[in-house]
């Protein structure tokens, strides 16, 4: 079947529904560029601001599926079971939840990719490891999910590469906030990645793609739902993030703040998510009575980790690097802190060089922030408040300046904050 | 001043104002290639499903201006005034109108364009005539207007560039009906032609751009805002498009009905829609007392006609080429013809071979139709309708099938049809 670009753009333009065949047909023509990316521009902006149905949200992620390839994990002897972030400042979750959601028998296949601005990938993270590869090729990845459970890697580029092309034009396009587009994207790959069950880390706050609760809950619904349509057993946790995760920001410092979780410490919030998270992973499995705390405090967890990391060439033992130069920051007033904002925090860390300005641009492995109190924590005026990471002295300034604002201080101790808001599915 | 496209985008997809630097920014860099087509349809459908103020508008009609050249003659002797039609089937009021107003004083530079779709362009219709040329240069079009005081003639490239890039972008993006955009593009290579009044036709109908009577006042609105903002005086006449005008369709058949009018007969609504719009721009230029209809039937406009054509290279008195092959359609009942449909009409035109598919395109001079009953008459049964004209034999199938559906019949005669059906400014 054949259909007029213009005429579908119109189409949605008027607010009308895109069928199943006109969206593969978009999707398949997009790719192969006799759709121009002019005209998937206009259908992005139309698309954003007239919405999709739930058929239509379905069919678009299908689409992109189609474009690639898809992995398939039913060969496997176990039970597959992947997590996705929306994104946030401190968000090392993946490094200690995929060791210890493998270590219960789950294969946990956790195709990454990097950062680009204030929200960090796992991928930079994990290669603060010295030896420690992205790149699987699929024999590989099938290896590694047989014989360790858990695999964090590349995405390779043979998955939904229609969605590859089109997230690099919406960024560029002003649509990268619709709905319809953000979920279709998010599920393409993770449906193309090949696991039975999902779980979604759907961020809320400053430092999050979804700034207010009512957009991420809608987002949170649409992947939900999307997810179960396409078979795949998939629920969402809303979670905190206008505050950083954990006490450490950045590539190296993340790594080792998740080895302290890995080894029974660690800050509690970046614990409660990850067990939070790993009792929704379980429960799809069938595993509803298991306790991830218990596999983090005998070790289990971490034994996996280090054969995750040593089966892609990680020496897991070895020290991760350190910044050449660090600044501290001290508190400038005394009482609780009531507000550590998460982008600010995020912006200052990227500004260090723990992220990329641009695609090609490498990230430093030692840069970034190490919180010494958190919201909710008194401090005394002049006491270090967070010390700052970077190679490259000259950006100690850009990074304050992102700070600015950041902080704020009361008498009165503020609400407790819930790392768990919500759930969906 | 700099600013970011992205930024600028997001700004009117939430609905938010441009102001004139932003405006002028973008229009400047879209131009040079700085903002991307595939950011700028983005715009586009952001500014057609949000709209833009009346101040906003004029913003972008003057920066398409700024993007080019503008003409200016006010080293004339004589008031300048044009018309500017928004297209409709039939359309060759521009063919006696600009010798009629000419023939009174008054310098009417016309600046013209060539057919795209079933409505035929006046550059197309005067290439029928042999040897004339669309094309002159600045000095000649001066000499011209201050010798002959009428021009018909191609708009150079050198106005509004801007536009003619944004054109072509939204024709292939669904963002072709959006009135901030149709609206700019209109004026600005008006406004650049550097006429001091002008007198706008604005089609309402089926064979018109725009289908509604409101929509099309709508526009009418705007397109006078914006020049008088710009200062030049301005108004607009909303006529009917729902029949096709006159009785003759196509290039060479437009001529002929052309001079018809211009000997002092032709169709009844030829000549009160010519009359109508003369009117108009005899007022603007402090002529409100004379009367058009004189000077068509004394023969001066004709005189002028003839000075216009030949200064051009054109054989005014030659005969036009007639197309190879005919085809009688007849009326098939007897009763009053209660609708003509102008789209169903153009379209057969424009099939015929008067009409081109791609810009690349040759039309054929001698195709077309001629309508020996119109919108009103009553017919018997059998009766001669319309002849349709082509050189390419095998035309004729394709132009019966747009046909179909087109002419309706009724035993009570139809109200009568309105020209004119209302002014603004």
């Amino acid at each position: 079947m054949t259909f007029s670009a213009v005429e579908l753009i119109i189409k949605k333009r008027e607010k009308q529904e895109l069928s199943s065949d006109e969206i593969r047909w978009l999707v398949a023509n997009y790719t192969q560029g006799v759709v121009a990316d002019e005209q998937m521009s206009a259908m992005a902006m139309a698309i954003l601001l007239n919405g999709m149905n739930r058929r239509e949200i379905l069919d678009l992620t299908l689409a992109m599926i189609d474009s690639g390839e898809r992995l398939d994990f039913s060969s496997l002897a176990m039970k597959t079971s992947d997590k996705h972030s929306t994104g946030g400042v401190g968000d090392k979750i993946t490094l200690p939840l995929a060791p210890l959601v493998a270590s219960y028998g789950i294969a946990v296949p956790q195709l990454s990719g990097r950062g680009l601005g204030h929200t960090g990938g796992t991928l930079d993270k994990l290669e603060a490891i010295p030896g420690w590869r992205a790149s699987l090729s699929n024999p590989e990845l099938y290896k590694q999910l047989a014989e360790v459970g858990a695999v964090v890697c590349a995405a390779g580029s043979g998955l939904a590469p229609a969605d590859r092309k089109l997230y690099s034009l919406r960024d560029v396009t002003g649509t990268v906030e619709a709905i319809p587009l953000i979920a279709s994207s998010i599920m393409s790959k993770k449906i193309a990645e090949g696991t039975s069950s999902l779980v979604l880390d759907v961020k809320v706050g400053s430092g999050a793609f979804m700034k207010t609760r009512e957009r991420a809950q809608e987002l949170a619904e649409v992947l939900v739902q999307i997810g179960n349509d396409a078979g795949v057993k998939t629920s969402a946790l809303l979670t905190d993030m206008s505050t950083p995760l954990g006490r450490k920001i950045g590539n190296a410092l993340e790594v080792e703040e998740s080895t302290e979780v890995l080894a029974g410490g660690g800050p509690s919030d970046v614990v409660e998510l990850t067990v939070a998270l790993a009792k929704e992973m379980l429960s799809h499995c069938g595993l509803s009575d298991a306790d991830p705390l218990e596999n983090l405090k005998n070790g289990k967890a971490m034994d996996k980790w280090h054969q995750m990391i040593q089966a892609q060439g990680g020496d897991s033992k070895a020290a991760v690097p350190k910044a050449k130069y660090s600044h501290d920051v001290l508190a400038e007033q005394t009482g609780y802190i009531t507000k550590l904002d998460a982008l600010a925090v995020g912006v200052a860390s990227w500004r260090l060089g723990a992220g990329r300005e641009r695609k090609e641009d490498a990230v430093q492995f030692g840069a970034g922030i190490e919180l010494h109190a958190q919201y909710g924590d008194r401090v005394e005026k002049g006491q270090k408040l967070m010390t700052l990471y970077t190679d490259t002295d000259e950006k100690f300034e850009r990074a304050m300046a992102s700070l600015s604002g950041g902080v704020e201080y009361s008498e009165k101790s503020p609400e407790k904050r819930n790392i768990v808001l919500g759930k969906v599915g």
